[in-house]
């Protein structure tokens, strides 16, 4: 269906971007059918203006006389006419978008979760197969991982160099309104799709996830979407396209953990000043469809019974924790702040180490898969579980690895000989050759810390979440089980205490950590949505918002900030971040050449001239090119229609006489800030912001020039 | 310690609310102590101003002689002081009076749920003692609440009549940026609390809610503590105002329901068009604190054995529903869609009639309380146990009806012989007398209709979301029932559809009716965190978006709408619904008077003239009075130093080369809208706009200028 809309739809007037169109031009069906993508020049645009108004009432499929099949292209276009208007009965267009972009996303999200199972299951089953022979076992270990990432890193390298790492500093960057066309190609979907399955197939050696790439899946499609959506409408794109970014953002990750809500929250979190409340019901709409047809396919593939949480637990609820119980969530809070802190310390010498040191500067740029292969087989050698493996749960996938983290019953041996007897072991990995589990644990969490910023360098599409997330589970149940084992020797007498639940402390430490590293707080809630429990609600927001205060303080910046800013990607809030002062400049010192501007009473030959020496698509006019006082702009199509009418029957009138001169609605000074300017274009909606002095025209300023600006900026950190 | 800082403060410079302040004033204590509220006229203010100059080696103690208690004054400021210190050390001011507001709100709830049972109880109490006589009963169970009405109605009518009602469309409109100072007073705030005690200690009968008046508190109380905040700090009042407002918003719910994510959606959809981000983390903490809070209380009181949800339930976890049911739940959202929207519609009515009907004009202007005695009564009347009451429940109290149409097991009498003979009998209330289920509920949706409609012209404080959250459970529960009902009798070779869980249904029918009936779509995520339980997210979800999507089509007014409207309050999006092209018209049009203006050579004696004749804090300042051109605008701090000195020695030079004249950063044209106009004031936070054309000066627009033109707009309805 999709596909007919596409090839059946209507063309928008590329040259209406603005809302303040013609007339002539308004509530017309246009006729001309172009191939997508076409790159027009002036010329052609013009002549096909022409066409367009000689062939204004003729049958639009006659126009075309040598394109094949008409018929039936007749009929599909008739057909697809009709769906149209079937469906525009009921609802808008873009509402169907949304329901398709999160039934999209919820496939994409099953069948990446259906292929990684299969790859990481075949892996499992040739390790189990050699086992006896350690050197073969050994082998199959660390090179099953090592060519895994090898392939993700020479795939996306060599097909779409932008699919590599998480996405999210790209994302954060177009939903402030920059565009990068390259983060929104098909091309790079598709690899940053494969990719990502070899990199998640790589398994828990490797340590990496899967949201981030995800998000930014979403937004291509979205993106994909919403260039259809407008096509099949004539509404403006770009406005849609924004707006679909947004949605696009909250889908990624309600499709990836089945949790709608937390994934609007991530929207917000991830917008650049403001959030638009016109987004807010299609960000719920379409998260909501993402979660239902992803709940669906799991059901109907006879993985579970009915639509529940991914990770669901069993956390008593008659008596969840003790309320003196908070103090020590709040202390495991600022724990996790601490060590979120540590980590974004690393992380950040990490990123300035692989630019400066010329080996690794070298390998990067050019040896790519070979770097990937060799820091994964590193990795993968770590965790072979004959050496140090067998005391960080190596065996364990990352979703096995924070199921068995959220369990709820205590691990301590303590209570293993007192009370629980009966129950079914619940950690065969974590306490292998009779280790204790704080060992196990402690282990783990000093290991995992270097092998994630490791993997971090890796250039393949990765996400960093879901490891933080695991981490912190880790570091919760440490603190969990510390807590269950304490409380349960020293105060005996005190027996209801021998039934804490290092289970929430371990939600509560996944949520504080992960939000600490990347500065939200929406994971406190998508704790509660992925295990379909809210009896931790308050302790979890707690040590999150407690995690999130000590990380934020003095102005530091989060994990997606420093890659942003590694990457100089023209991302306001991460530079602010830099160097708080920067945003302030005044716009005034970056303003761009000089425009092409009209006067008043400009003549055709003028006009004619502006028109060939720009490609804006609206002109600013002033009273006299000497007096440069601004009046408002006129558009180029309204010009074009006047040159062409020139043509027949030369005019003698001036511009301002036969053509409209818009106002403009809002003007800034050239002594405005930086940010002040960004949130103007981002809020007023306005794709050209006049900047005037006392009266007199000084530059015009678009989303182009504001990219130009912000990318100078960061050039200067 | 508040009241020890509200004493010992620095009062703020009351003129430099624009961020520019002066250099000599910047940093500097000041050293005036004025009583707080104390009004002062221009020349008290320039006298001050002078002594300032004077004083400003001298101790801060000496300077006001005439004070007493000079040294214990001196002590408390000291410590005042040193405590303002080590505060600040740790985090800003702010974040205190965040943490305050959190909890005086949970206090207040707690103390007002705490009275308001009693108060039940003590109905109850009475009730039962007179059992055997029914007249007495009755007299006991009509006269209570209709006292008790008249008496809130009395009370906020004489006291402060802007407590009446529900305020979440006034606070609505104070987000927008209006100010509304009656609807921020203390006194409101007192009256505000009592009625509100009166009206929900009426009970079932009158069948009011608390949620809407709470918000209102909360935003009375944030007013309050950012007033004091920025009497400690010397920061600019106006923003911290707005963003205290919109953290109160989110408390007011959180602290209300023990729901602090919802809190917070709350207080994204509560907003005009845009939310700030830098709202998002104070909003979170504000609302965690209130709820952390209550929770304690509750765990204190011994309400409870820790902190748990409002109105926990035990729905089956394993098996929440079928995946098929996903239908029934959306059958049931349109359901819900459709009953809002005949209760919008009879509402609406009411309003207008209120409004035109002439007796009930008469009565609700002169005699508030008999009108609402009579309502009361008569309410009461109808629910009278021994009458209609025992097919409706009327004895539950709001809470308990609640609690008894979220239990889990069917009430239909098919399963009660077969299989659940074991477990006490869940519904005592709801099949008194041998009724059928379905009666009963018939009956009280029927019933409750035009009661609710009716209760809803009381002028009393009262809350409208609750009994429509109720209602919506009933019409659920109906559903579920019916559902389950069908089911079992009809397919009962498939014995797994007798496992149907009712509750389900309720849950979502409650959060997709209230969602409907407010436009709103937090309601689905307050029906998981006031169960506790997260198994029927998706549904509860799904059913809210469809029954949002039939209650806001062809653009209708949400519930809270409908009071702006016919309240004529300037709140923009209101006026949008009632008449789409009302925002669009040219903000030229609207131009008030025009303003004092200075022009570029300005000297002493114009100064003089303009300072005296307005109280803007910043004039606008022009090339020349003729050409009009429009260059910046100086600050009314300055012009009275500047006036101060040329008293002294006596200038000749011009207004431009003594002054600095701050360039405006953003100038709006008078052919802009006035939507655009009000969210760039809203979202670039500068207090006044000037509006040019072709660089002449033609206006100023401000908040009050703003709230004219929303308030002429609104009379033109």
């Amino acid at each position: 269906m999709l596909m007919l809309l596409h090839r059946g739809q209507l063309p928008a007037h590329r040259h209406h971007t603005h809302t303040h169109t013609h007339p002539a031009c308004k509530g017309e069906m246009k006729i001309l059918d172009e191939a997508p993508g076409s790159e027009t020049d002036r010329a052609s645009d013009q002549e096909r203006g022409d066409r367009y108004e000689t062939s204004h009432y003729q049958s639009p499929l006659l126009s075309d006389p040598w394109k094949p099949c008409r018929q039936t292209r007749a009929v599909v276009k008739e057909w697809s006419m009709q769906l149209r208007c079937c469906l525009g009965a009921v609802c808008g267009m873009q509402w169907y978008s949304y329901a398709a972009l999160g039934i999209i996303m919820a496939f994409l999200s099953f069948l990446m979760d259906l292929s990684v199972a299969k790859l990481l299951r075949a892996h499992q089953w040739l390790y189990l197969k050699l086992e006896g022979n350690s050197l073969l076992q050994f082998v199959c270990w660390t090179l099953y991982p090592a060519c895994l990432c090898a392939v993700a890193s020479s795939f996306s390298h060599n097909i779409c160099p932008f699919s590599t790492g998480s996405g999210i500093p790209e994302v954060r960057t177009m939903l402030a309104g920059i565009e990068m066309p390259h983060y929104l190609s098909l091309t790079n979907m598709f690899t940053k799709f494969v990719g990502l399955i070899c990199t998640l197939s790589a398994g828990s050696t490797v340590f990496l996830g899967k949201v981030g790439p995800f998000v930014h899946l979403s937004t291509m499609v979205g993106a994909y979407l919403s260039k259809l959506c407008a096509r099949v409408q004539d509404r403006n794109k770009d406005k849609e396209a924004g707006e679909m970014l947004v949605v696009a953002a909250a889908v990624g990750v309600a499709s990836c953990f089945r949790a709608p809500v937390s994934g609007v929250l991530f929207s917000v979190e991830v917008m650049c000043s403001h959030f638009a409340l016109s987004h807010y019901v299609p960000c719920f709409f379409s998260a909501a469809c993402g979660t239902l047809t992803f709940g669906l396919f799991t059901v109907w593939s006879g993985d579970r019974e009915t639509l529940q949480a991914l990770f669901k637990t069993n956390f008593p609820t008659a008596l969840p924790f003790y309320p003196l119980e908070i103090v020590l969530f709040g202390f495991l809070g600022l724990l996790c702040g601490a060590v979120s802190r540590c980590y974004l310390f690393c992380h950040q010498w990490m990123l300035q180490f692989t630019k400066t040191n010329s080996v690794l500067v070298k390998m990067l740029t050019t040896e790519k898969a070979l770097y990937s292969g060799m820091v994964a087989f590193l990795l993968a050698s770590v965790t072979f579980p004959h050496f140090a493996g067998q005391h960080m749960a190596s065996q364990y996938t990352m979703k096995q690895l924070l199921t068995s983290l959220l369990d709820s019953r205590p691990w301590s041996s303590h209570f293993h000989n007192a009370s629980e007897q009966l129950e079914p072991e619940p950690l065969s990995e974590w306490s292998t050759s009779g280790n204790s589990v704080f060992l196990s644990l402690a282990v783990f969490l000093l290991m995992k810390m270097w092998m994630l910023v490791l993997a971090c360098t890796l250039p393949v599409p990765a996400g960093y979440f879901m490891p933080v997330f695991v981490y912190g589970a880790a570091l919760g149940r440490l603190h969990g089980e510390g807590v269950a084992y304490l409380f349960s020797t020293a105060v005996t007498s005190d027996w209801h205490w021998a039934s804490i639940n290092p289970g929430g402390y371990a939600l509560a430490g996944a949520a504080a950590l992960s939000g600490a590293v990347t500065h939200t707080l929406s994971p406190a809630l998508l704790a509660m949505e992925l295990t379909g429990q809210f009896s931790h609600a308050v302790p979890v927001l707690l040590a999150t918002l407690l995690a999130n205060a000590l990380a934020r303080s003095q102005q530091r910046p989060s994990f997606y900030d420093a890659l942003s800013i590694s990457k100089r990607l023209p991302h306001l809030p991460s530079l602010k971040k830099a160097c708080p002062l920067l945003p302030s400049t005044a716009v005034g010192q970056h303003l761009g050449v000089k425009l092409v501007q009209l006067q008043k009473a400009a003549g055709p030959a003028e006009i004619q001239h502006a028109v060939n020496t720009s490609s804006e698509t609206q002109f600013p006019v002033v009273d006299s090119h000497v007096s440069q006082i601004f009046l408002g702009f006129v558009l180029r199509s309204e010009l074009l229609i006047l040159l062409r009418h020139s043509k027949t029957e030369p005019l003698e009138k001036h511009l301002d006489e036969v053509c409209c001169i818009h106002p403009a609605s809002v003007l800034v000074s050239p002594h405005s800030t930086v940010q002040e300017v960004h949130s103007l274009l981002s809020v007023v909606g306005a794709q050209t912001l006049y900047v005037t002095d006392r009266g007199r025209l000084v530059g015009t300023l678009t989303w182009s020039e504001m990219k130009r600006i912000l990318e100078d900026l960061a050039k200067e950190i």
